[in-house]
C-alpha cells in the first residue's frame, strides 16, 4: 500500500497515516484480517519517528479499524466491528460543521457542497470502495 | 458573541477559535468592518494564552476573513474578501476526503452523508447564515 506523507500540511503527520489506512480499507485496498507492517518497518519506510505510527495505530485501534495482536501486530477489524455509532456521528457532525461554516462564508451554496461531496463517494467508490 | 471551548477535544484551541469566528461571519453574528476583541481581552475572557488567540487571528487573516489594522486591531473583511478559490477548494477536499472514507467505511450511503451536511446547512441558514 503506497502511503504518501505531506510534511507542510497542517494536519500531524499521525493524522495523515490513520487517514490514508482508512483510505485503504475504504477501497478495500486492506481487507480484514490484512496485518499492517510493525511499526519500526513502518516508520523506517516513511521516514518518521516511530512514535508517530505507534499514536496513529493507537488511534486507529481506538477508532476500532484495527485491533493490535502481542503476535500479529496492527491487525485490521471486521466490517462489523466499525459500524456507525453515536459517537462517529458526533465526530463526523464536530467536522463537518466547520466546512460548511467557511463554504457558506465562501459563499457556496448547499447545492455547490453537496455536489463535491457526492463527486468524492463517486471517486472512492471507482476506487472500489464500499466496506 | 459567545464562544464555548473544548479543552478536553482533539482539536486544537486556536483552530477551535478559527471555526468559532467563521461560525460568527457564517451566520452574519459577525458582520464586515466588525471589530474583535484585542488579543489580551479575548485571551483573559477565554482563559487561553494569548499566544493561542494569536495564532487564531493570524490563521483568520491567511484565510482573508479578518485584516489586521494597527490601530483598530482586527476586523472582519468584506464578504468579497473571501470568496472561494482553488486553495479553498483544494483544501476543502482533503478535509472531506478523510470524512468520506471514514463515513464509507462505517456502511453509510452517499445518501445518507449527503443528508447530513444538509442538515447542517439547513440549520446554520436558520441561524442567520448566506454570506
Amino acid at each position: 500500500m503506497f502511503i504518501e506523507l505531506d510534511f507542510e500540511s497542517d494536519i500531524p503527520i499521525y493524522m495523515q497515516l490513520v487517514h490514508a489506512i482508512i483510505e485503504g480499507i475504504a477501497t478495500r485496498e486492506l481487507k480484514p484480517g490484512d496485518e499492517l507492517p510493525p511499526v519500526r518497518t513502518l516508520a523506517a519506510d516513511l521516514g518518521v519517528n516511530m512514535l508517530t505510527v505507534n499514536k496513529a495505530y493507537q488511534h486507529l485501534k481506538q477508532l476500532g479499524f484495527i485491533q493490535i495482536h502481542r503476535k500479529k501486530g496492527a491487525v485490521i477489524n471486521s466490517d462489523e466491528m466499525r459500524q456507525a455509532d453515536d459517537e462517529f456521528y458526533e465526530r463526523l457532525l464536530t467536522s463537518l460543521r466547520p466546512l460548511a461554516m467557511e463554504s457558506i462564508c465562501r459563499r457556496l451554496t448547499k447545492n455547490q457542497f453537496l455536489t463535491l461531496c457526492s463527486k468524492i463517494f463517486d471517486e472512492i467508490e471507482l476506487k472500489g470502495g464500499k466496506c
